[in-house]
């Protein structure tokens, strides 16, 4: 049973803010009506979480990974009410959640696997060098350190694994930050059940209350403050562009600036060159058609963009692109807004001159269309994320003009190259470089490995700090500062700074990597 | 000889901007007068340095490190001329100047073989599970990389180690981006020995000319033009917290936002506890004049904030405090408009009744003034940095007063303790790990060791960038972003990534730190 209300550092409150009301993306009935919170709400979240930080940031690493791997089995023990709720509210069905309920829990854990092995804080020591002329050399140890409370906006299309106890969330607690999600409103069932979850492990572990809170609302006067409290050092966001960019710049222009980690989606380009397209037609358009239309398109890393040469197999190869779409059933999308959206996007297409519709009748259907590489160069805006299973294929008239095409494209999360000779698609790899977060060969940018090396961002408008990933456990690192000591003594020392490294973590020390004591 | 140009993408141009004039402050003679640069050579400098870009981050990091090595030798080269010209306009004194050139040097020298070493790079690999269920682990590989034409603010201060040839240049040159430095309009002449310096390193080692400009100006509408140019993607600047925070919102306006390494200077917060004063009342009252006057207290170190508890102790120290800073000769200060705001700002505390003056007649000598916490609490303007040589003492009545006062601070470089109880520190300790990038025990926060561990940076307003230092080899992460690379084949990936691993780099592999080829 909801209750609707928001969690407010250990209390479930009744929001006092203004009213919103859930749906299901299945047949559009009404599902709940709730209030969001108010100033004095927020306010109220930030506050006692800046205190229970002060508790939090000093526990031991062991402490904070057991919470953190209790959160987890409390989702899980949420069972089946967690997956029907959410694929009432999104409509994304049950295989799918299952499988993104796994993936929720899998990242919690592997954060806190990370913490405990410990190697991640970055350690660095240099040691005193007493008799250095002209002047003696002092003992420098740096570290990770957390940083305060961290806001965290979820985003709709993955309501568990970039919600409420998602990537941003786990990684914030990781990092030792108390955390206060503002929660999506398309899913507000859905982050109560999982507000629950983290309640109890909170409860379990005796930590401090504020350590979470969930606001719920739909209003974004609330973002605003909550962007603008003065006591959140950091945001992380998973959303659109123009939301991300609103929130970035309340951050900016704030009295004390703080970072929006902001992962905004993008069009994720897809070059196929013509020997790939000859040798591997069907496994080609058959993959990609499935990638298009992967959770209805609603992925961050749906390929929008295709690049092909004109020729005989690229018109093979737009048939049975067609072919594929078409065989794919209909899905729904997750919100009225998205598909709004959708429908103005697909209308615009649709009306274009330049535009050649090849498939798509119903929104939510597949949908493709063409246009050469000359027209996507005038028209910069069908560079834009459509978000929803809908693709362009740009054709290009040669090599140099595919180049030239990637050349004048900004930052998207991801670039795919299908080719079968390295050597023709170097020049774009070097492109894509410097466009793109992540390079992939010969597969598809949707599917998004939650590993160590993942990298889940990309230059703007992709993201906001293309240094920064919002997937794998690099993401631990954006909640973060680094802190300093000179000739401390050793009980003032963090533990990964002691020179008996208890956890016998990866230390770079006198600049040379070890893992040994002092 | 100095010419008064600007060199721009290799050629030595005649600025079309606003003129200036350069000023010797060790008698207020004119020295030089100069064009700054207008739009147009801006525009130049930085369109030149992105073509360069895509050259010089291909290069092979030896060819990158023997490079940088070059600068050190050509700034070496330069002989007594740099320090004497420097001296000219800057009236730091030869023996100073010679320390910090060698300083500047080594740094240059550090980068070098941080690259040549490679393990900075952060290279992480997660190799391919092909037979995972129920879907098959694709091949990631993630490395740092260099981001384009990186503007460089110089400071005043450090008219080497901080300035055109500076840290700033040296990390972003490292991590294989071009360079377009602002010149300081307070030593052009020093600039443009440096400019030359590098110019015949880039000559030497046939690089593209446009892999480093230096534009000479003075003009704020210059520094914003270049900051908005859509082609940089970075800005480092050491400087006031106005001019930082006013680059700060220049680059986050723009349609595509860039970050801004900004270290903007603090008050450096020095805490000396019960025991410590009693037993070491001479050794810190003559270190803490040392610190205060070094440089003529134009260190974005110095301590302005000296915090002790009411006692006996304490006046005698400061009895010792005021002798110590009346044997130091008095010093010229680096320009006329850092002169007249430290004129200003001892002015308005010679006048504040809540401030008693305990010495300081000249400007350029040192000042020592006291407060009392509460009134400091009151006034929280008397937290801003005075940049000279100027410190204020303020009295607390007890440990719980010095903690609240600490408690309410803002963000600044450094803070020390000087303590001879550990566990008294602790929560003073605790405190500053939320105020400050480095926190010094038992000594001084001037001299900023070089070294790996190093963070010369902290919360804002010190800094923009809490976990960014501009002091040591880490200085190189900033200039860089994020590029991953899934089933890439291996001539694609950069030399990091490679599986034969050949520079033998530390690299996560699947999650575990090695050194092995895969």
């Amino acid at each position: 049973m909801v209750s609707g209300k928001s969690l407010i550092a250990g209390n479930w409150e009744e929001g006092q803010g203004s009213s919103f009301t859930s749906f299901s993306p299945l047949d559009g009935s009404k599902l709940n009506d709730y209030r969001g919170v108010n100033s004095s709400q927020v306010d109220r979240a930030v506050n006692a979480a800046s205190e229970a930080y002060l508790v939090f940031k000093a526990l031991d690493f062991d402490k904070r990974a057991a919470f953190i791997e209790d959160v987890a089995s409390e989702v899980e023990a949420l069972g089946d009410e967690l997956l029907e709720v959410c694929n009432q509210e999104t409509g994304l069905g049950i295989p799918r959640l299952t499988g993104e309920r796994a993936r929720t829990c899998g990242q919690l854990r592997a954060f806190a696997s990370l913490i405990r092995e410990g190697s991640w804080q970055q350690a660095s020591i240099d040691t005193a060098i007493p008799d250095r002329k002209p002047l003696p050399r002092p003992d420098i140890r740096s570290i990770l350190a957390p940083i305060g409370p961290v806001a965290v906006f979820s985003a709709s299309n993955f309501p568990l694994a970039f919600s409420t106890l998602g990537g941003d969330t786990a990684s914030a607690l990781a990092a030792g930050n108390p955390v206060i999600v503002k929660g999506h409103p398309s899913h507000p069932a859905t982050s109560e059940l999982c507000a629950r979850a983290i309640e109890k492990a909170i409860e379990k572990n005796n930590f401090p209350k504020a350590v979470f809170s969930l606001l719920q609302g739909a209003d974004p006067l609330v973002s605003n403050e909550l962007v603008k409290h003065p006591k959140i050092e950091a945001v992380g966001f998973t959303g659109s562009t123009h939301v991300g960019r609103t929130l970035f710049d309340q951050a900016s222009s704030r009295p004390k600036p703080i970072p929006v980690f902001a992962e905004m989606g993008s069009a994720n380009p897809l070059f196929i060159l013509a020997n790939a397209v000859k040798n591997r037609t069907s496994e080609i358009a058959n993959g990609l058609a499935g990638s298009i239309t992967l959770g209805t398109g609603q992925f961050c890393t749906k390929p929008g963009l295709v690049f092909m040469l004109t020729s005989a197999d690229t018109e093979a190869f737009k048939g049975k692109l067609v072919a594929a779409l078409e065989q794919i059933p209909d899905a729904v999308l997750l919100n009225a807004n998205i598909k709004t959206g959708l429908q103005q996007k697909l209308t615009a297409y649709s009306n274009k001159s330049e535009l050649l519709k090849l498939t798509g009748n119903t929104v939510g259907g597949g949908y493709l269309f063409t246009v050469s590489a000359t027209d996507f160069i005038k028209n910069p805006e069908l560079e834009e994320e459509v978000f929803g299973p809908a693709a362009l294929i740009i054709e290009c008239k040669d090599m140099d003009e595919m180049t030239k095409a990637a050349s004048q494209l900004g930052g998207h999360l991801t670039g795919t190259i299908h080719t079968d000779n390295d050597e023709e698609a170097e020049k774009l790899k070097s492109i894509l470089e410097e466009k793109v977060g992540r390079i992939i060969y010969n597969g598809f940018p949707t599917g998004v490995e939650v590993c160590p090396s993942m990298h889940h961002g990309g230059p703007y408008p992709s993201s906001t700090f293309a240094a920064a990933t919002s997937v794998g456990t690099a993401a631990i690192k954006r909640f973060c500062k680094v802190v300093s000591y000179q000739n401390a003594p050793q009980g003032h020392l963090p533990e990964g700074l002691k020179n008996e490294n208890p956890r016998g973590i990866m230390r770079l020390v006198n600049g040379k990597y070890s893992t040994s004591k002092i």
